[in-house]
């Protein structure tokens, strides 16, 4: 039986579900592929260390450059995080003329340019399923079922742990602090879960979408990003009286001509949203992810699945394995284009984005505080969908009041904003969120 | 530039659409295949007949065999419908060496041995996503995607008519005649809608994800089917009162050794059932799709979309035949094998399935009716988890009452219905709906 060589750097928890699957599913892979993947090779840091799977320590080395060298291995799989030393190997494999599967979506989505380009130059192929939303085929269904429609527009549940902490605020009615502690005991969120809350990983992920779904080269510094810090338990249960489900959104799409497809700014941005209670994005609970596309011929495809873990990126990476396998077996590699490499895109200024949105204002109980509002908001030609106002708490406290408008310019709105936020009945900042009708 | 020549049998909706496709998004294609598609011939019935896409006519033939017969044609796009002209067309086109793309479910689940075996033989490829749940991905996913995993079980709304009768009637409360003729007038159902409202249409696609999912050939006569018919307005009522959605659901998955891979029959089914109205399936709509996978390492994946017209299911086929120029290109046809030739499967018997149920009973108001009916369901070892009886609502009516019960076998079931449907008391034979915790 034909075979193809592989080497892994990294047996981490991916690592460890990827050695896993390719063992316990020995037998059907080989089945599918006609030929046996072979691990050759497994860089790891530390050779001593416990594993979960069995594997024959005389494969384990601590350098990554003996995967490289190694004519035997024809794919390296990048399994070693950050964007330093997988850097290094990635482009070290490529220039050797190996096939490269990865699941890190920060090296892709800083360094993919030259990642690209050099393995387009080397005639070999990147896969990389895995970084994107765990083993939801996205990726594939953007490179290849998408192939022959036009991508109007991407939005995504693509960020697990806060995707736990806003279903838990949402269901328990707890507040944000609870809500993230108990994602971090179950291990839905580490230890320091910045790049999650603050949105920089939906951020990352969303460049990888756009640049397939558009052709557009993002810089993840260049998206609106925003996390989900300074949520409360109140803006969940007002979601839900006005028909919501309030969720952290990756959207990327293309906008001018109607939001027409030829020309247009790309607008790309990662913050919380309301989103239709009935829309399927609203019904993404837990550490589920989701990516919904829109595209012309299609219209909306859903694709839902398991966003992270060993089991579901594991199987992500050697689907990937086995797809290079069979390019390798059919003498097919570069069959499916990476995306083409070319400037950044100009993206469209945040100002000029356009939604509905959601303000939750903290004002004292006086007379004439809610015309005054209103009419600073019309004043920016910001016209209002719905009010509600709360008694208040107790005596002297701020009352809530909250006020969903129609579409505006996001520079009117944050100009009406810091003009609430100056007058003396104002009690706190007041804090926006935007509604996405997906 | 590279040509890859196709030809096209059938111009109706779906042909229209890829048609429309091919033109609109020529140049996109063309930038991802760095080749260009050229329709060479399109066969069609009348010729003079008035179509919706501007296309040469002198492309046009009436002879399928001229499709056949033409050297410059590599692939054959069939669009025929039915599984007689397809037949011949399909099998000619394979004999003579052409790639096949087909969006005719039952043309596969019919004749796919033959077809597949064919093509196998002659080292080419068929390609039919379009043929289950229009272009949502589902076929790729399962030949490729999900190549590393092993699939437990394949849940599926795959029948857009029926589901957005079932939309109607649970969303407006209306009754199943009404929601059937409001979708013939919309172009959602047929004037004929056996195929669609018997079940069969979804058995038919059941048959191929199976084959795919499981490796196991099934004949769609064989997949225990029951229709929409009979369903009230109250089902749907007592299926919010308990916490479910009602839905038309294809159900394909491996029993035994606690559901586990390793061997274990098939179960295949397509059914009104109950299920969590919480579940991602519950939240497909109107005439959407969707296909609810689970698997060992992703666990659950869904893929939601638009399942039939002439954009999406053209799409499917377009993004088809991309793929099988790619493979044409690289010189790799044959490379994702088909699905493997073998025996019909051993299903497992109806009579063994286990589910829950809800019961609805007609009964007429005398005392020790739920006593003798909990008592007959409680011989049969079937366990009750939930039962409501409602006052009649006119002097002598049948009295509505509704239960619940826990797993039991489907042959336990039905013989305590026989049963209860003899009582004097029992005044309309009692409907049951199968519950799937989805």
């Amino acid at each position: 039986m034909r075979e193809v060589g592989i080497g892994i750097a990294g047996f981490g928890t991916v690592g460890g579900g990827v050695l896993s699957i390719l063992k316990s599913h020995a037998r059907e892979i080989e089945a599918r592929l006609g030929a046996r993947i072979v691990v050759r090779r497994v860089a790891v840091r530390d050779p001593e260390k416990e594993r979960m799977v069995d594997l024959d320590r005389s494969l384990l080395t601590v350098r990554y450059q003996d995967l490289v060298e190694d004519p035997s291995i024809q794919v390296v799989v990048e399994l070693v995080g950050g964007t330093t030393e997988a850097l290094e190997l990635v482009l070290a494999a490529l220039r050797a003329g190996k096939h490269v599967v990865t699941a890190n979506k920060a090296l892709l989505a800083f360094h993919g340019e030259e990642i690209f380009r050099l393995a387009q130059e080397k005639g070999v192929d990147v896969s990389y399923e895995g970084a994107v939303a765990g083993g939801v085929p996205v990726i594939r269904t953007l490179r290849e079922a998408l192939a022959s429609d036009r991508i109007q527009a991407v939005f995504g549940i693509v960020n697990g742990t806060t995707n736990y902490i806003l279903t838990s605020m949402a269901e328990k009615g707890e507040p944000l602090d609870n809500a993230l502690a108990a994602a971090q005991r179950l291990g839905y969120a580490e230890a320091d879960p910045t790049l999650d809350v603050s949105g920089g990983d939906a951020a990352q992920k969303l460049c990888l979408l756009a640049q397939l779904a558009f052709g557009a080269r993002l810089a993840p510094q260049d998206v609106l990003t925003e996390g989900i810090l300074g949520l409360l338990p109140e803006d969940f249960a007002w979601a839900k009286e006005f028909g919501y489900a309030l969720k952290l959104l990756a959207v990327a799409r293309r906008t001018g001509q109607g939001g027409g497809a030829s020309g247009g700014l790309i607008e790309a941005r990662v913050h919380p949203a309301f989103i239709p209670k009935d829309s399927m994005l609203a019904g993404v609970r837990g550490a589920m992810n989701a990516v919904l596309l829109h595209s012309e011929a299609l219209g909306p495809t859903l694709l839902f699945g398991q966003g992270a873990g060993a089991m579901p990126t594991g199987s992500a990476v050697v689907a990937d394995i086995i797809d290079l396998s069979r390019n390798l077996l059919s003498g097919s590699p570069g069959r499916v284009p990476l995306p083409p490499a070319g400037s950044l895109v100009q993206l469209r200024p945040h100002a000029e984005i356009r939604t509905g949105y959601y303000l939750r204002f903290a004002v004292k109980d006086a007379p004439g505080v809610l015309a005054r509002i209103a009419a600073t908001l019309a004043a920016k030609g910001i016209s209002i969908a719905a009010v509600q106002q709360r008694e208040h708490e107790e005596a002297g406290a701020p009352v809530p009041l909250v006020i969903v408008t129609h579409q505006a310019r996001e520079a009117d709105l944050r100009a009406a904003i810091r003009e609430i936020d100056q007058y003396d009945t104002t009690a706190a900042a007041t804090r926006f969120i935007r509604i996405e009708q997906v």
